[in-house]
């Protein structure tokens, strides 16, 4: 990672990228991509499925991700009205990355509880 | 991303691998990282490096990515005393990831702007 090959620079507070940055890793972001990575979701399925988020957080997230091109949000015009959300093709390109992710919390899940285990015996 | 292939389930609030997440899927956490890449750091370095970062975060960040063996903390017995931050060989797993989610911000940006232009408009 050599900065000086980017035109730009994640490491300044006004950095556009650095904003992209500070929706895409983000935990609740991950968690809800995890959810519709499946297929389209309702809000209450989301909120069902991802334990602990309150309905500010999924709400203002959803919203996030939605305004920059992430998540998209259909509503069906029948009574009472059905709102889905799903990945658009540009959050579909995240996927890959995420499921990496996934994939290392398991795969090192061991030498991380033995680092946590060594570091509260020392601290 | 089939939740049915892992033994452990992301969406549960009392995951091991959720927790994991948690610290790495992290803007502060891939800011450090992406400080510390080329070679450690000094706490002020970093602290200067990383633009709008809070001593309290920094030094909560860095103590959580210590206790979970992804960053090593040196102290040299000299006077003053220098501490030293860099990423374990664990930590360092985590780069190629991270190089992603930095290009991935790059090559996507003008679609991100353009979405949130046309989602400012709507709203």
């Amino acid at each position: 990672m050599n900065p000086q090959e980017n035109q730009y620079n994640i490491l300044e507070e006004d950095c556009f990228n650095r904003h992209i940055l500070d929706i895409v890793v983000n935990k609740w972001t991950s968690l809800i991509f995890y959810s519709l990575s499946p297929g389209p979701q309702r809000y209450n399925q989301l909120k069902k499925l991802i334990e602990g988020i309150s309905q500010t957080m999924l709400t203002g997230t959803l919203r996030k991700l939605e305004r920059n091109g992430l998540v998209h949000r259909e509503i069906y015009p029948v009574i009472p009205p059905k709102v889905e959300y799903s990945l658009t093709p540009l959050g579909e390109t995240l996927i890959p990355i995420f499921e990496q992710i996934y994939k290392w919390t398991g795969q090192y899940m061991t030498e991380i509880e033995l680092a946590q285990k060594q570091y509260d015996e020392q601290n």
